[in-house]
């Protein structure tokens, strides 16, 4: 207790985020990060403005990004919000949406932020259980609400709703904001970016941290209705006139425009998971189907948390959630094969030593 | 009106940040960035950092930057907070100490984001005038509060308190936090920094925006006890994990780093500052004795908002801000020695052609 703190700041329970160990020949794959670097354009773009120019402000607006990232989705820049991560987009969505008196509405098992925000901003909550197979249920997030909040895929599980199963979503709650949160989206679930036109309710989230490679550099952005993206803009500009820095602005529309490179790159992550996969499946492990680049599985005979301890024995680190739902479970971000194969390994090992 | 927005949004009143104006050759003279580039140190390790390692999160606790900051000063990473330039500190900084049901202190001609934060946080607050020599009076600031903000030096003014004036203010509000903006300090004023191990509720803002000439990378911190540190840091981990991207990390503690090249460039503002004061003094305007990296003036028989105008026919670009107290004035930011005698030429010119 402080005598100078204000009064919600006693409350607060931050977001712990995935460890990021200061230790080099660590296999890393604990925080959903690409194996792969980002796009060369992009490094270009960004060694192009390292120069004296950053002694002056960014561009408030990040116009030329918005642009970007809107002409991808047939979007003009006023339907595009970008922000310092797609953290900082979800917090200004909860603050800027979800205060209508009447719980926000969130499986109870996906992004553990999502409570966090709840605590930042005071709004009531409600977490819908996932079905026995891991899975969200649309109709479950009928009724009386302040809004919607989707992970699509979902985290920690990976597993994905197709586009019809969105707009029945979006149609169950007109009156409120529906936030499909689509930070992997580009492993293998389709966007919800093309509904933006039809739906004044939606609004879409994704980030540069996971297909994009450049969790380093913290762009995260939003599709939605001008009405909804102003909502963002005035919350924005009561906040932080500049979220991002001139070297975001430009990696990131760099890397925005080389869909060659974000073809390639993904294309070999999911090539990765499905080796993955069948490997884990071999070794017992009951794998949920992933549409992200990690994968969520549990082991029938085996504790969770003592597998997580000896993986990281031997330097490999995956994350283990604590909690009556995913305590048996381990959430393991896609990898190289060359670190695919060393996880293997080591699990085999494991299993072995143990029977 | 939005049936979507959060009853807040609709009470909002954005900041309005100075003109970023996208055109080439302008004598930029309005959002007080430095006219020199950035320390050499700072640019060298960005560009060792433009790398796949990009595609990793950063630090969240962003140690090593905050051990640099403390070095200086003679303060552990414990006092020290870093974000996402010093808007963001300020912002968490209103969040974290200033609801205690009373209302915020601050002047009523300083940095109009405090107004903004009080709004998006629903503070209420108090405006204490300067005086007629638009000077802070310290004990002004007495009486129930919670808490006070003193920008040192001030802006758009450039006046500063000294160290007696702080400590007095301190004493006045022992039980409230009193955050001293030392946005503009490294240009004249002392900074406060000197006084946190023995003020448990002093908390001191700074920028690499102004002196360091990184406006473009957006990196701000706070010193103060690891109480107020704490408070901090609960609201940042509860609103984004990770405000500082990797490229800002290393190219901040480079230029923390630098004493050398700071006290060079901060030397010839300083320098420019006095020539450029004499020239306009001698032109009829009163410019108010500034400790910042730019000057506050107005003329006894012309209009501000029109002689701002005519500059920026000449593609000089200086800020006019509307209101009672501050419309006869003019900010004006110290540029190069060029840019300021092609400033005075102008004016000359200007005053000259109505006479």
């Amino acid at each position: 207790m402080s005598r100078f703190w204000s009064p919600l700041v006693h409350t607060l329970t931050p977001y712990v985020p995935g460890e990021q160990p200061r230790l080099a020949d660590l296999v890393k794959l604990n925080t959903n990060e690409s194996p792969y670097g980002p796009s060369p354009r992009a490094l270009a773009a960004m060694h192009a403005a390292v120069d004296d120019s950053l002694r002056l402000y960014p561009d408030p607006q990040a116009l030329d990004l918005r642009t970007a990232l809107g002409k991808r989705v047939g979007l003009s820049a006023e339907c595009v919000f970008v922000g310092n991560g797609s953290d900082e987009v979800l917090a200004h969505a909860f603050q800027a949406f979800f205060a209508h008196g009447a719980p926000v509405l969130f499986a109870d098992v996906t992004y553990s932020f999502y409570t966090v925000y709840c605590g930042l901003y005071g709004l009531p909550y409600r977490q819908v259980p996932l079905d026995g197979a891991m899975r969200v249920v649309v109709e479950d997030y009928a009724g009386p609400c302040s809004g919607v909040v989707l992970a699509n895929p979902n985290a920690p599980t990976g597993i994905a709703l197709g586009l019809d199963d969105i707009r029945r979503l979006l149609a169950l709650q007109p009156d409120r904001v529906v936030l499909v949160d689509e930070a992997y989206v580009d492993f293998g679930a389709q966007s919800a970016a093309s509904l933006v036109a039809e739906y004044p309710n939606l609004l879409v989230v994704q980030t540069f941290s996971k297909s994009r490679a450049l969790a380093g550099l913290r762009v995260g952005f939003a599709f939605g209705q001008p009405e909804l993206i102003e909502a963002l803009t005035r919350v924005k500009d009561s906040f932080n006139s500049y979220p991002l820095d001139r070297l975001a602005l430009v990696g990131a529309t760099a890397a925005a425009e080389d869909e060659e490179w974000l073809t390639l790159s993904v294309g070999r992550v999911i090539h990765s998971r499905a080796t993955l996969t069948e490997g884990l499946e071999s070794l017992g492990f009951e794998v949920l189907p992933s549409a992200a680049n990690f994968v969520y599985m549990r082991h029938p005979d085996r504790d969770a948390a003592d597998i997580a301890a000896r993986l990281r024995e031997q330097a490999i680190i995956v994350r283990h959630l604590k909690g009556e739902r995913t305590a048996a479970w381990l959430r393991v971000t896609i990898g190289t094969d060359a670190q695919c194969q060393t996880l293997l390994a080591a699990l085999r090992d494991i299993l072995h030593r143990n029977t």
